[in-house]
Formats: C-alpha cells, sequence, structure tokens
C-alpha cells in the first residue's frame, strides 16, 4: 500500500486535521478557526480581528501574467477583504516577502509601490516588514489587524428566512484569469491581446483590472456589521459556488439561490458570449470577485437602500431551513442541486 | 549594464526601501517597523503585540536535516521568541501552511504534532490556519498574538553605562547545524552520526536538539520587562555578531564585549575542540539560540540575581556612547573592531 500524501486528503481536512490537533491548547479564543478572521481577546468595545494570507506563485498567480504592481496591490486586498467580511477597519498590515535572489530590483519596487496604494486605499499602516531568500517561488504572506467599533461579522449567524445578497456583480475576476490564461496582458493600465476591437478591449480591460487590481469592499462590510439584522457574512473569494456551502455549513441552515437573480458583470457577460460559454460559470463557480454574500433581513435592506451609500446589496435568495439543502432555482423555475466546484488546492 | 537585482542590495536594504514607501500610510503605530514584535494601538494597559515569521525549505531549513515534528516545534518556538524579546505574554497564533501535494500524510501530522508541543509549553491558542499547495519549498507562515500586562521591552532603549547580558550559553545551535551538514541526524529523540562515543553523541545530542528544538525565553523577556532598568532586549536569531548591532543602532549607542564572558555552551566547546576552531564562531557567528540580549543597570541585575527564578543573565560588556563603536576585548586584553558576520539572505 502506497504511503498517504496530502493530496488524497484536500486542503479543508488537512485544517480540520490541525485544528482538531490544536484543540484546548491555550485560551481559548472568542472567535477562533473557522471565520474570515480570528476575534482577540479583549473587552467588548474595542475588539480587535487578525487575518493571514499565504500567496505563492505558480499556486495563487503567475509570474507571466501578473504584474509586480498587481501582485503588491492584490496580496494586500485579498487579506483586507477577509476584515470587510467581518465588518472590521484595518488597522495595521505585515507583510513577508520571500523572494529569489534574481529578482529585479525594479520589479521589487513595483510590488512595493502596489502595496502602497492598497495601503493608502484601505488607510492601513505597514507595521512589520520581513524579506527572505527563496529557492523558487515568490511567496507573500499579510497579515492584518483590524479593529471592530461595534459586532463582528460572522459565517455562523445566518437565519432562516434570511435574504441572501451579494454586493456587487460576480464574474468579472474569473473572466481577467480566462483572458490572462489566453495570452492577454495588462500593459501600462491598458489590455493588450487578440484584437483590437475596441467593445472587446473595453470589457478585457475591465475584467483584467478586476483580476489584478480587485478592492475589498471594506465600506459594505462596515455598513452591514452597522445593521443588527445583518446576519452572517463571507467573502466571495473561492466563488459563490465553494463560499455559499461554507456559510451555510457554519450556521447550520440551506439556502435557496436564483439563478436568473445573481448579478454577472457586463465583461463576463461579453465574454461568455464569445467563448459561447454559460456566464453562470464565470459568475459563480469563478473565484476572486471578493464582494462579500450577506444573510440579512428585510428589514435590514430596507434601511439599507434609504441610506444608498455603499449601494444596498443585491437580493439573489434566502436562506432556508438545514434539511432543504442547498438549492438554486433554475431561471425556467425548476430547482437543482448545489453544485459545480471551486479552486481546490492539492487535486 | 545589467538590471539591478535584489541580491545587489541585500535585506535590510529592501526592509529600508519598502518602508520607506509605506511612510506615512495609515495611523501610526506606537512601535512599528524595526524591533522584534509590533505594538498595536490600544489603551496603555492590555496593549498587544503582533510577530510574523516566514520559513522556507532551503532558506532556513533543509527537509532531509529537520524532521517534520522538529519544523513544527521550531516554527512557532521562531515567532515566539521574538515575543520574549519585547517582553510579551503570547495569546494566539495562526499558521499558514503551503506544502507540495506529495507531502506525506504522517509527516503533516508529525508538523502538526510538533506546533503542538511548542503551542502547549507556550500555553497559546492556534487563532486561525490555512493550508495551500506548494510547487515545490515547504512554506510555513506564523502569526503571534501576545498582550503585555506591562510596558514592552524595545530594542531602542539601551543606555551608557548598562550591562550588557544574555540569558544563556551560546554555540549549541550553530553546532547542531555544522553536525547536521556533516551527517548527524535526530532520530527517535537521540542522535545518529559519525561516531558511537558515548561523549561525542552526548554532546550532538545537546546540539542537535538546541537547533531542531529551540524553546523561546518567554519567561525570561517577562522577568527582564517588569524590572524598570531593564532597557532594551533583543532575540540572538541571527547570531550575537549580527544582533548586537541591531540593538546598538537602534538606540545610537556603542557596546563593549569582553569575549571571555561570553557563555560557550558545553557542546559547542567540545565540538569545537574535535573540529580545531575557535568556538567563538559557534557561540558569536552561528544564529538560531534564541537566548535575549538584554540592556540593563546594575541595580536590575542584583535584584535578579535575588528572585533566582528564572537565572539571572550573564554579564558580557557593556553599553557605550555610541562614538566609540562596537568593540570586543580579547582575552589578552586587546581590543579589536567587531567583526565577523551573521547570516544574510540574498548573497
Amino acid at each position: 500500500m502506497q504511503p498517504a500524501r496530502i493530496r488524497d486528503v484536500g486542503e479543508f481536512s488537512l485544517i480540520k486535521r490541525l485544528t482538531r490537533r490544536l484543540r484546548g491548547v491555550g485560551r481559548s479564543l472568542p472567535l477562533g478557526v473557522g471565520d474570515d478572521a480570528a476575534l482577540l481577546p479583549g473587552s467588548t468595545r474595542g475588539r480587535s480581528l487578525l487575518t493571514n494570507d499565504l500567496l505563492i506563485e505558480g499556486v495563487h498567480f503567475r509570474r507571466e501574467t501578473v504584474p509586480p504592481r498587481a501582485l503588491g496591490f492584490k496580496a494586500l486586498e485579498v487579506s483586507l477583504s477577509d476584515v470587510a467580511a467581518m465588518g472590521g477597519r484595518p488597522v495595521a498590515f505585515f507583510l513577508g516577502l520571500s523572494l529569489p535572489a534574481d529578482y529585479l530590483l525594479s520589479d521589487f519596487d513595483a510590488l512595493a509601490g502596489g502595496v502602497r496604494a492598497s495601503a493608502r486605499r484601505a488607510d492601513v499602516a505597514l507595521g512589520g516588514g520581513d524579506t527572505t531568500g527563496s529557492p523558487g517561488p515568490v511567496t507573500i504572506s499579510v497579515s492584518v489587524v483590524a479593529a471592530l467599533s461595534g459586532r463582528a461579522l460572522r459565517r455562523d449567524g445566518a437565519r432562516c428566512g434570511d435574504l441572501l445578497a451579494v454586493s456587487g456583480p460576480l464574474g468579472a475576476s474569473a473572466t481577467g484569469l480566462r483572458l490572462l490564461e489566453e495570452g492577454w496582458r495588462w500593459q501600462d493600465g491598458g489590455v493588450r491581446g487578440s484584437t483590437s476591437d475596441p467593445v472587446a478591449c473595453r470589457h478585457a480591460r475591465a475584467a483584467l483590472r478586476a483580476h489584478l487590481f480587485p478592492r475589498a469592499r471594506l465600506e459594505v462590510g462596515r455598513a452591514a456589521a452597522r445593521m443588527g439584522s445583518c446576519h452572517a457574512a463571507i467573502d466571495l473569494s473561492d466563488g459563490l459556488v465553494s463560499d455559499l456551502p461554507h456559510l451555510c455549513a457554519r450556521s447550520r441552515v440551506g439556502a435557496r439561490v436564483e439563478r436568473g437573480r445573481v448579478p454577472v458583470a457586463a465583461c463576463a457577460r461579453y465574454w461568455a458570449r464569445r467563448w459561447k460559454i454559460d456566464p453562470w460559470v464565470l459568475a459563480a463557480q469563478g473565484g476572486e470577485d471578493y464582494e462579500l454574500l450577506l444573510a440579512l433581513g428585510a428589514g435590514a435592506l430596507r434601511a439599507w437602500r434609504r441610506r444608498r451609500t455603499p449601494p444596498a446589496p443585491r437580493v439573489i435568495g434566502r436562506i432556508v431551513p438545514a434539511r432543504q439543502g442547498l438549492l438554486e432555482v433554475r431561471p425556467d423555475g425548476s430547482l437543482a442541486a448545489w453544485g459545480g466546484s471551486g479552486f481546490r488546492h492539492f487535486t
């Protein structure tokens, strides 16, 4: 018999294995493993959140397609997105960079410039940095500390009857990724690809921009946290198809999503048509849009619509009892089991 | 002209480059970049520290020589050591693991077991975990959040006239590293190497243990932080030769170290004799002993000696005005410029 390898068990099983082993060690945290960020101990007011991410060349990005400035920008935004999903205000970030010795100094500066642009946007200070050599892949570790002014938005608070809503259109990032794979490139704020048709280029630019320079929905998260009847949130990093089950599992509920109501980005609709594929694949199975998925009461949504900024999220379905499971309502009214798959590591 | 590569500028210059670029972005932190850990904003009582480390196969360790259990243990202890150097009490840690798909599940379990052993020792809880694939090197990112009950021990507080002291003997870890390079291996709590001579094996075991299972000096750091006249601290991760200049630069002071007073671990003395090298090379130029280097008043040291636990640090020299620079006093009484070099990345 062959000895078991980690690819045989998968990413989530590994995290469980680790968590089980560490259970009961140390003083337990208010909210530990399993959400977008961990709540640190402290008084009820003025609590802090911490989130961590590891980005690795060849797993999360390819150096050929992601310019250094985009890499720096996105590395920080991805972590800020976890903070957004908890309703926090980012305070400080910590950057670990592992780079091969022959990495160009100009690329390092561009990467640092991208980090700076994201940090300025989010008004977050560099708390610490570390650079080390790398035997190969560019590796970036980012931690963000955030403050909570009120309660945290969690994954486990969704209730039956809640509306399910997303903060914006989906599918742009997956479209951008596919365009990069087809040879399109981001260059000096524009795009270069297989056609110079201005409409195609405009949609390609929107898609590449969404993929390379995503923006954490910090304002949306904070607005949601302020509403008492916004019960749960998660950021769409792996894609709706994967992230909705996470939220439902943690909340012990089911969900019914109306496929026709899921907002699809204009660039995804355009390119789906050209590629002759269902835009749903880009919108729901693709990840990295970093929109927030929220479970909230109808009253909260009405109040949100009256306030106008940030724009109210768009309803795509509702939370149902766990025994009803996860279903999608097709445009023809038929019901189907929630399907497809998000990105999986190790497989 | 060839374009500049990061190996042309070195690790510390890169961190400076990054810091300069991020200066003024976000709300400034009480103590940011430049110390062992960052102080997070908060009230004077109940402040928090955060520290981050990235460990990469081929840069910080080799998979052939470091058993998975040791890797897990050491990964956490290295970050805890930064907390020790600031006088904090660790509360929660966050672990990011990037592993190749063919990594053995039994090795994963051993690694997690090592993490657990360190977490239990330090009484620190897992706050979050993340596992991703790796295209090659095993990569571990660790963040630790710690609480400060009083003030933080910083790098920048050393004063002229302070005694310079280390918390324990040095050189064991460097001896262990050299033994691993010579083919010695840690196995089932014992060692296996080029000789079965019991004295050599005993010293080899002590050296390998120090290198593979270092222990953060958390108690020493907390004891030092409680003493008003312990003015500065740093953990000896890169080695005395490199870390003393860091402390002096941040405090804007010089130092005079009496070479004959630097305590050398018994295993380092034994193996230095066998290798016919100066044990000073192992004790001062080798890193990863994770003892603390402290700058403190004579009164603080006397008080510490009366308390007994943890054992008082051993005096190796004193802090002098910056204009006198960094000097070592040789055993024959002659003065020499502080020399040698610690571990450098990218070169």
